[in-house]
């Protein structure tokens, strides 16, 4: 009897994460079954996988028909789905989609994408973290770069951590910029680019911190912190000169180039966990 | 014995704060001292007291000498400074400025402005309230405008009342926009008017509830949350539908013209105290 390799699903959001997350499953054997959003997921994911399915944003019971019809055991989210787009209303939910935001009466992500996880374990698709499977890029370090934080960078840390995680406990949002002391910005809907932009206008000479944390109550096998090398852009841009991630809880996409791009800019990234700063 | 009339001195920050409270303060037949900050007090402030004295920001020392030299029992704090202009560095501290910015270690205005009260009180100056003396500008009605709120309004109310309420708490903003039971944008260093702006191109179309409350550790005498006629110019440039205030804890700059702006634009102003949404 042939051996038939496994079936792997990936909800594809945007960005390179589900392309790795392809990567990663395909060396290890798998064979490959992604959903990808028009307009969210980048084109070039087809290359990457065994099937590429594509849907419009809010086709929810699509993703589970193809995912049932393709036999896939599990299944990992991978990449973002913007939260303007999501919220501006340019979602056409299909039956099981409208059935499923009606029940969780909520346009929060978190909460879709937990009732989504759940739809799909209901039909016996397991879901799993992406970040599993691609472990090189959730580090589990205290500093990715050749810089560690100064002692006035520290002190900006603890600040910008405590807010961040009072921001996440209201699921607000995950990042804060914190320059001479205060918070700058908070970022809210708008994503954390604009935020550290906005952060960087805001900020002293002296530059700014930035502080990307998990919210206490994320489910990170679904939607985990994530930054990139447009990160490390957007904070030269701003003026910033240190990333606070969370240890163990935070997606690097492309670490190699996130270390080298945060390097020649003398940025500094450094990895903390809830015990550091004293807290809870 | 000639009865002299007691000197009440004005700090004097942008706006029409400290027109309005020379003109309460003049009717009550006080003599009226101001100490206007160059490039944020109203030029006209001048016309409506008896003596104007201009400072830079920062000159601290001078802002003692002078109440000290005029024989002022009492001071007000009244009208905003810029915070961006504060912390962008275009301060400069006289001696006793930088004394008591040593001191403080902090840059954030509501521990300045605690700090500069206590040397005024050492000095023998009570620090007061300028809102005790222009009382109907602080309301403690549950509504101003002929409008309620909806029932989604009231709604939203309610996730931004707690949501600004954490948001103060960590001493980072006072203002937050709710959009279809979302927190779309929380406010920092960047000010209502701004974090309103950007709420609004992040709403969806039903429109947005905007909730500026005090911080639970605000000194009122010093710093009250205060809104005027651009705030509901603001809001109606964001498309939103609803301003939810702190009853007997916000100042209301010209009530009248905020409130006929307010019902021609069909915005609903409503008022709440803590207890109001079951929390503390």
């Amino acid at each position: 009897m042939e051996q038939r390799s496994e079936t792997f699903g990936i909800v594809s959001g945007s960005g390179i994460f589900p392309i790795l997350l392809a990567q990663n499953l395909k060396q290890a054997g798998k064979r490959v079954v992604a959903v990808a959003h028009y307009g969210e997921t980048s084109h070039s994911l087809s290359d990457y996988v065994d099937r590429c399915v594509w849907i419009r944003l809010g086709q929810l019971g699509k993703i589970i028909k193809v995912l049932k019809k393709e036999r896939a055991s599990r299944a990992a989210f991978a990449g973002g789905i913007s939260r303007v787009k999501m919220f501006r209303g340019s979602v056409l939910p299909d039956r099981r989609g409208l059935s499923l935001l009606w029940r969780v009466k909520s346009v929060k992500d978190d909460v879709i994408l937990r009732a989504l996880a759940e739809e799909l374990e209901s039909e016996g698709i397991e879901v799993v973290s992406g970040a599993d499977y691609i472990k090189d890029c959730v580090p589990v370090c205290n500093q990715l770069t050749t810089r560690g934080l100064t002692e006035y960078e520290a002190f900006q840390a603890q600040i910008g951590w405590k807010a961040a995680k009072k921001i996440g406990e209201e699921d607000i949002g995950q990042t804060v910029v914190v320059s001479n002391g205060m918070v700058v910005a908070v970022e809210a809907v708008e994503g954390t680019d604009e935020a550290i932009l906005r952060g960087g206008k805001l900020s002293s000479k002296r530059g700014a911190v930035v502080v990307k944390v998990s919210k206490p109550h994320q489910d990170l096998r679904l939607d985990l912190p994530t930054i990139g090398v447009g990160t490390i852009e957007k904070m030269k841009e701003a003026g910033a000169t240190a990333l606070i991630l969370e240890k163990g809880k935070t997606m690097i996409l492309d670490p190699a180039s996130v270390i080298r791009e945060a390097d020649e800019a003398g940025i500094a990234i450094a990895l903390f966990e809830e015990g550091d700063f004293g807290g809870a």
